[in-house]
């Protein structure tokens, strides 16, 4: 009943003149963004898309990805993000594993793209232009909520990434929660400049149109282009991480907080509290979140007001989702006690794709153990003591450490290694690997920097290498990360 | 899934600190308004209101009578919302259809509860103040969004009212509808002046509390308190009929807007073109509505930007609701043409309780024909030509000649009688009676007048009896009361 139209048509319908889309100083109303999804489907369908394919895409952040996002939902075709980031290794990896049908790229990733041998179709945007039979065919389609819209790979802790399954149902409830908490007003502009191959840049493309309202797109984050986009266009809302906030911070000290900005959504890490002191003495209304891709985004928010006055919180769950701190045997923990952060709503994913014992592990009774740690103060609000014990999150990307470690002992000369996050004033966090070579191995840090290479993406190859003759260990034997990390560097 | 708790929990977690209502100087903040709602579910069960209880509400509009609203939510039990302004003999009628279990009253309708004798019980507030066993019970409850929330009797055609049953996902989604249509704040204030009983006030109740923003509770419609509310408690939305704008723009004029409104949703029916050029002079931000019991409240909405340039229209659907205009076969109607108004998505109504021929003929598909009469423009904007034919809106009561006209046939002196609405400047119609009196009868308006009295609720009896010898008619030998209207008063 609810699957009428697909949201995009329905705005078209409803407001067919506002804005929908602002990219590269173009701009689309919703009826023009309608009808360019319409002809994007016609010629994918052309090509041999069709229903229940899977789709990767090799894109950087443009309006054709936008298009895509929306003509794959309305073709009933599941989009798989790819980071362009990645390494050809990784990424055929990531296609193979989600068996998928097409790989689209465009002139920026063409080569990327070329690179990669499979079972899939390779089509370039560029291709994609020739004359559309039946255009209108593709304007209102049935949306059903309960299908998967994408699959979006989260770094593993096993060491490979995972593919979360997210359903329209699951982007819906994750707009409309967020809707609540922020409020969503019509001429509400939502600057995106974090990667749309991410959940937290996906998130607003779908929000947005859901609402009607507009998404100023980003290519990339640049701190002076983004300061200027958020004050020409009049953004209202923005999505960053700590890493552009210590940069933007540095620009708005000198002219001042955008005028239109009424929230800037902060997710991605815990981010220094000086940093937070300082956003604050700016009057930056920032809204701390804590979210992960497995929950389509957001799951905890607190708005401005209340960052105002508590620091560092990640405030309540949205309308919908409910939280829970629980104890290594999945018990509920009081107020004050520090646990496994547990979610429960509708915006959790149907399970990682292709991988059961994963989905078992981290799915239980429809709950999501997140494997990060933090706690509910006596208001119930969230705080995140950190994110799963070994994430590392630097700039707004998530680096597991199992997978750089992973890479690291292949190395014939290298016996342990053990990868952390070290904090970084910019950064977040940088990579790091601590390494114990075999025995009278003459290993250097070059050698492993260079063996690294098109085998990890660039954000994930350590920064730094230290040798070490031995790794502290815990009682069970397993490398001891808390002790290494305290004892760094030295 | 969606059913963790109810909205009003959920808020108590949520914003426990933000303002939820405020009443007649007192305020209820979210978790005041969560801990008095258990309070009363305590209450109430302790009486006996059990689950699938039909609990009948005889209340002026009162912060009690909001409780009541979410302690039957909570409690599993049905709300049947009476109209204060009904004789008894209307009011019994509804009882009893509705098989009412309980009659809720308080101390300003005890002596009409009194009057009403039938199969149920009465209790009144002030009787609800034993002390509660175990009120933390209450707290939390799971909400099933496909339960029957209210059965809200509208006007019939047939001359008896109907009860259109409302589920928790009709109101849910007539609020996200709403939602995006208007926008939503986090600091907005609805202030209410409509009735509780009336499904233009209750869904304001349901929407803010799904929203977690405060309600400005009026106890009725009084032009200088509802102005000083507006002002003083910084309203930023405000639902209002014609009548009510017509003497608020007296006031305005002088005064001026109150400055904080954002949005004044202006419901009940067409309203005069000159009325609403006179708001929009002042700067009103002015939304027109088109709406019905039937779908849960607001079907299609104009917001105020859209209202400026296009003065008059009801605009486009809610987000998920989708209109069609039709022929008499049922057939769709092209842009520009005139037809029934027919209404599809997940705000209408799951039917007429105890009536399956009312609401066969009212559902058809899932898809409700209103019997209203309008077009939809090229900008699919839909325009309103006439309520359902028949229908009377005075004051923003409905009224239809129907059940009127049943009430004066009873008259041993009526032969004939036809009851239309006569245009008002002020109450947008009022009610009079053209009557064929059998011959040579003497009828007089005083005496129709006094027969009426204790039948009929107030507004609608006659304000004007009008004797003729006979009553023009259609073709099929029907009363054209079309052409009756237009040749009023002559």
């Amino acid at each position: 009943m609810l699957a009428a139209q697909d949201w995009l048509a329905q705005q078209a319908t409803s407001r067919p003149g506002a804005i929908a889309l602002i990219e590269a100083g173009r701009t689309w109303n919703y009826a023009q963004l309608n009808e360019a999804t319409a002809a994007l489907c016609g010629r994918l369908a052309q090509h041999g898309v069709a229903p229940g394919h899977r789709v990767a895409a090799l894109l950087p952040n443009c309006a054709e990805y936008v298009l895509l996002i929306h003509a794959l939902a309305r073709l009933g075709a599941v989009l798989v993000p790819l980071n362009v980031r990645l390494t050809s290794q990784e990424l055929r990896w990531q296609l193979g594993q989600a068996h998928c049908d097409w790989l689209l790229c465009n002139k920026d990733t063409e080569s990327q793209a070329a690179a990669l041998q499979g079972n899939w179709h390779v089509l370039a945007f560029e291709q994609l232009n020739s004359p559309i039979e039946n255009p209108f065919s593709w304007r209102e389609c049935a949306l059903d909520l309960s299908l998967v819209q994408g699959i979006v790979y989260t770094s593993g802790t096993t060491g490979r990434p995972k593919g979360a399954m997210l359903t329209h149902a699951n982007h819906l409830w994750s707009a409309l929660g967020s809707a609540f908490r922020l409020g969503v007003l019509p001429h509400d502009r939502w600057l995106l400049c974090l990667p749309l191959y991410h959940v937290g840049g996906l998130s607003i493309v779908l929000r947005s149109c859901l609402y009607g309202t507009a998404v100023v797109l980003e290519p990339r984050f640049d701190p002076d282009a983004v300061d200027e986009a958020l004050r020409h266009q009049r953004a209202t809302l923005f999505s960053l991480v700590s890493t552009m906030l210590h940069r933007l911070l540095d620009l708005w000290e000198q002219r001042g907080v955008p005028p239109t900005l009424r929230c800037a959504l902060l997710g991605g890490s815990g981010a220094p509290q000086a940093l937070l002191e300082r956003a604050r003495a700016l009057g930056v209304p920032l809204a701390a979140t804590y979210g992960l891709t497995e929950a389509a985004s957001q799951v905890a928010t607190m708005p401005p007001h209340g960052f105002r006055k508590k620091i560092g919180s990640a405030g309540k769950p949205l309308l919908w989702t409910s939280l829970e701190i629980v104890d290594d045997q999945g018990n509920p923990l009081p107020a004050g006690e520090i646990g496994e952060i547990v979610v429960d709503g509708p915006t959790v994913m149907s399970g990682y794709d292709g991988q059961p014992e994963a989905t078992a592990c981290a799915l239980r009774n429809g709950k999501l153990f997140t494997g990060d740690v933090g706690y509910l103060d006596d208001d119930h609000d969230l705080w995140v003591v950190n994110r799963r014990t070994d994430l590392i999150v630097t700039g707004g990307e998530n680096v597991y450490p199992a997978e750089v470690e992973a890479i690291l002992l292949e190395h014939p000369l290298v016996a342990q290694v053990c990868v952390v996050g070290v904090p970084d004033e910019e950064w977040g966090q940088r990579v790091a690997a601590v390494v114990v070579p075999k025995t009278g191995a003459p290993l250097s840090a070059k050698a492993l920097d260079a063996f690294c290479e098109g085998k990890l993406a660039g954000y994930k190859r350590p920064r730094s290498f230290h040798f070490v003759e031995a790794l502290p260990t815990t009682n069970s034997d397993k490398v001891d990360r808390r002790t290494l990390i305290e004892r760094f560097p030295s």
